[in-house]
């Protein structure tokens, strides 16, 4: 046996070229993968757009990352401030558009430092701001001569914004406001760029008058020094510690010591403060809830976003892992042929095209909305605020339970930093509390949905995504008859509609015999919260399934036949495999019986089958760059394990061979040596 | 409004005694916690002996720690090993016994050095090798001369043994072995401490004699020279990289290239190979195998502890927050009285309950198995092996998804670091694939039920655990008749009873009938492999379950009556619970009907009211100590905001008030400077 040289053998095993077991699936799939980019970035010329950023942005030796996992918490949010500053230049350099910008940061996998100024600083202050302090705000902002965050939550407060603490007094001696942080649960608590970038913040406040309280206002606070950055004095800041992920934001605390601001602070849009003390209220524009709506809606983009990047990984990987075989000493198979694999991985696939589509769907509701509300009329408000606090929270419970699985779905190596997909979900966690609970949300769709049956009850309009409310309950027959009704995603989406009909009617029946047999109104909802929950649930994974069909039947009319018909595969397991998952519910609802049960879960195992060729190619199509995803498992090129072992290089543990532990503990250990009291 | 020193203003919110709200729940429960503390540490002296061990270890600076959120991996790495050899030191200084030694690992979860040195290295030689090979190696190991790990697991092969690409081809020229890393899948990759700790492995390798492979065999291969800790030649040895969790471990690689060993280092209990080449097998000794059982077993007393600390956070923080009301008006509600909270954090209590009667009673089990083996008997191999594969599963499973119900919980404070039930989580999550993926764990106990029931249906004996397979599956009639029939254990568990049997015997038809319609073994058993996942499932939630009623049965008989109706209450809730989250597959096996699922439904809310009042004092009984726990939001005095702000006090990204980034970066932008391009 001849004794080789490590360096060739390494050399010599590694492949430049892609995995033949992933060309294989890109040379077998049976639709054009280019066609589906199109759609999904909204056009071929928008694709194109798209890749020449790309090419900009990865031409960049700052961008060409190998990822972050040897980073500490300061070198994070350093690189994160350097990678914001950079891709301003690269705006001006290549004369981007805000369009374009925004595109280079989901290309970046938002991996930017402070995001709030742009996303919430600034669209604060021109809805909350008179002209003239946006006259005065604005340039300074957009300028990054004044870096802003937005401070509201508090350490003892989220959700219930009527219980925050800080108070803003106005003192008319002096025609300030004192800002004052009455006790330690009232210290603000987690707003980004808060902790050591932000040099002003808009503090949310119960403003004082008097021994008078007239409630939330928000009110622009210097925080930093212009001169310095130090904190200006009565202002205590700093970053509220580690978090599993996005480390590289500081979320920061901050305790207002009787800092006082003039008058003209106080952002006025809707109410202002006079000279003399009075408190007036100008306007009653819905801006500020629409911007709110506006949120939760981009949160559903970034869960479309984020369960793209895992399920991308999870199937690539999937196709160039072998393990085991079925047949007695048969070659070792992909593990994506293991029905097992498939169950575990596929319901990713399908939620990043439902949330697709719902997304598109709901953006343009929002656009409508807005609109009108711009124009004063608040009448889409209730709905478009229902239907996405539900939204909200059923996206983000999807993609975290999901990008979990696809991890899960890596064995071992999922639990690598290098493989990606652990940090995918640690960055998406925070999504099921931001911007509200998902308990909380759950429960604003379903106030909402018991106000629609409510109305459909007596007999008056509701809005068109309840509109089935309308319908009698008891005139729903099961469309599915036989096995192969169970084919049509129709059919699918008329037991979605009966079982979320039920959900909402059998909680709305439950609360009004609880409040007609005595029950006082806070114990009578308290015991139906967590009917409340599952019908709200109901409702929106029936949101999802209808935007999946109606939006598959727009597309078929203008794509291939080829890929229709894969769309249709996809979109009919996302139904079957929907209900199965929640099949208790769907039975208890009769919208199903045991029989179609048994049919439904036979064609959802076939359908796993009928995706499995073009598993590779749908997730090709999202045209995810390798330095967006930045994955070890998931690269184009599929040669994982040389890349997992490129990452293990790179961890600073092995830039000595011998760890300064060694010469500290473990030699005197070894050689038998009495041992220091440690 | 006078101003206020900043310092005295946080002094005198500092609160030296229990938050008010968690000294009511304490105060007003119905049972007490220490006669539940002595059931669960196996009696009071027990509970005195720990007591007693954890005073001696909180008294020591290295174990009074505040958190590990701010250290680096070789930060992390280098304390582990330090209180590895604190702790080696503490068991001298007090004579400690084995069992003291292992109590003390527990109260520091777990948080030390090469555990796998311990655990896996010196098990392995007693069991793989023979008496001169022990007298040899078993003295270097116990006095840490040679430091070891088990090396089998490579790049690119993990569950499949068999697969593994290893060589250790025999030259009798030199009467060696020579070991080989044909290929880059073939390194060794995962096992603990062999990155940088580690100067011995057991390397697991495929023997060659001649050209014949002779299967897997153990080779004890020196790794690092024992002078000066350098690789030896021929080995290539390094850190794995980041994970997301269980950072201190130096998970390594390893490429062997060429690595000469004399004959005698290959293991040889089982079979050896002579000077001249001849490979003997010299016993059938089944002792490796039960070590792999009995390390499944302790994944479920691992995953015991960890969904134990999750239910204290998050019942603790549960009772000392207070959010919103549901009464206009109404002061802020301990959000452990909302129905939603509720229904998200008791079943991890149930499961922590659950999993300790399991793990008690399947240790008596293991310990008759393993006696018999011992004496050569290998008649309970097949029962103990086939249950413990799958509730490794179940077990690993049900507290990864548990784990991360209770860190939401806590809200947005559950994603920092601090709050630790996130990191708990996160050094969970390696159970699900560790030691056999969860999915291979599940189909091996399938195979095994699938065994059971041909046996019963052949009319023969069956094991057991899996008696109920010889009931006659259309003799069954559902218990529950009335509603109130839900709140008896016993009839819930002949509802699992049903459902695990009807499971098992639908996939074992299915399988029979796919391969009577002609269908080859290989793609039979794939069609099927979900089904068998499930079936496997049903059987394991039966074992959990009737563990929980049988050992609450026993209990009842010598505790107080206060402390077994909380227990009974306990246990009712984990069978609805159990029952309604599966309540499709429940409806499916017809051991229940849309009757009975609404009065379970119904009795399950009932029963979250009813273990409301003791929910605190179930956690308490745990008797984990502060410093076991390190969580800022479970504490024992419940002051959880005030040990959230001295966490973030503790940051490193805090030490100066002006990040270095500013000078780098931010100071330019904010003073309008043209940036230098970056």
């Amino acid at each position: 046996m001849a004794s080789r040289n490590v360096e060739e053998f390494l050399q010599k095993e590694w492949r430049t070229t892609v995995n033949p077991d992933l060309q294989k699936e890109r040379d077998t799939c049976t639709f054009n993968t280019n066609e589906l980019t199109y759609i999904l970035d909204g056009g071929k010329d928008k694709t194109q757009r798209r890749r020449e950023i790309e090419k900009i942005l990865f031409a960049e030796p700052l961008f060409q990352c190998d990822g972050l996992a040897g980073f500490t918490r300061s070198e994070l949010y350093e690189n994160a401030i350097h990678r914001t500053l950079r891709i301003n230049q690269l705006k001006k350099e290549h004369n981007w558009t805000q369009e374009d910008f925004d595109i280079a940061i989901r290309c970046l996998n938002y991996e930017v430092g402070f995001v709030i100024h742009l996303s919430m600083f600034i669209p604060a202050i021109e809805r909350l701001a008179t002209d003239d302090q946006k006259a005065k705000w604005l340039p300074l902002a957009e300028s990054y001569r004044i870096l802003g965050t937005y401070a509201q939550t508090e350490l003892g407060h989220g959700t219930n914004l009527m219980a925050l603490e800080t108070t803003a007094t106005f003192d008319p001696r002096t025609d300030e406001f004192v800002l004052r942080t009455p006790q330690l649960s009232s210290m603000k608590w987690w707003p980004g760029s808060l902790g050591k970038t932000a040099t002003h913040a808009i503090v949310l406040a119960q403003l004082i008058i008097g021994n008078k309280n007239y409630g939330m206002n928000p009110f622009m606070v210097q925080l930093r020094s212009l001169e310095d950055h130090m904190p200006l004095p009565g202002i205590i800041v700093g970053d509220i510690g580690a978090k599993l992920g996005a480390n590289s934001n500081d979320n920061g605390f901050l305790i207002l010591n009787d800092v006082r601001i003039p008058r003209e602070n106080m952002l006025a849009r809707n109410s202002k403060v006079t000279k003399d003390g009075r408190y007036i209220q100008t306007s009653t524009n819905k801006a500020n809830y629409a911007t709110m709506v506006l949120v939760r809606l981009s949160i559903i983009r970034w869960a479309e976003d984020t369960i793209k990047n895992g399920s991308l990984i999870a199937i690539r990987y999937s196709a160039v892992r072998r393990q085991s075989s079925l047949q007695a000493g048969g070659p070792e198979m992909q593990v994506l042929d293991y029905q097992t694999q498939q169950y575990k991985i596929f319901p990713s696939l399908a939620a990043s095209y439902a949330l697709f589509f719902t997304y598109e769907a709901m953006m343009k509701e929002y656009e409508i909305a807005y609109a009108q509300i711009m124009r004063g009329n608040n009448q889409l408000l209730g709905q478009i605020h229902g239907q996405l606090s539900g939204l909200k929270a059923f996206a983000s419970d999807l993609v975290t339970y999901e990008l979990e699985m696809c991890r899960r779905s890596c064995g071992g190596h999922g639990y690598l930093k290098a493989s990606v997909v652990g940090e995918t979900l640690l960055h998406t966690l925070p999504l099921v509390t931001v911007e509200g609970d998902n308990t909380v949300m759950y429960l604003q769709c379903a106030r909402y949905l018991l106000k629609q049956i409510a109305k459909a009850l007596a007999g008056q309009d509701v809005d068109e995504p309840t509109s089935y409310l309308k319908k009698d309950i008891l005139s729903y027959t099961c469309p599915v008859q036989k096995g192969e009704h169970c084919t049509n995603p129709n059919y699918l989406l008329k037991i979605y509609t009966q079982r979320a009909h039920s959900a909402i009617a059998s909680v709305a029946r439950q609360l009004q015999f609880d409040l007609e047999s005595g029950k006082d109104q806070s114990s009578a909802f308290n015991n139906n919260l967590v009917s409340l929950v599952q019908a709200a649930k109901a409702h929106c994974q029936l949101c999802l399934m209808k935007n999946f069909v109606e939006s598959v039947s727009a597309l078929e009319r203008t794509c291939s036949e080829n890929l229709a018909s894969v769309l249709r595969q996809l979109c009919l397991y996302f139904g079957l495999h929907g209900i199965v998952t929640a099949s208790g519910e769907f039975l208890e609802s009769e919208a199903i019986g045991l029989q179609q049960l048994e049919w439904i879960k036979a064609e959802e195992l076939k359908s796993l089958a009928a995706i499995r060729p073009n598993a590779v190619a749908l997730v090709d199509a999202f045209d995810l760059h390798d330095q967006t995803v930045m994955s070890a498992l998931g690269r184009y090129d599929g040669n994982a394990y040389q890349h997992l072992f490129e990452a293990a290089k790179r961890e600073p543990m092995n830039q000595t061979q011998v760890p300064p532990a060694y010469y500290k503990y473990l030699r005197d250990l070894i050689k038998g040596q009495p041992l220091a009291k440690l």
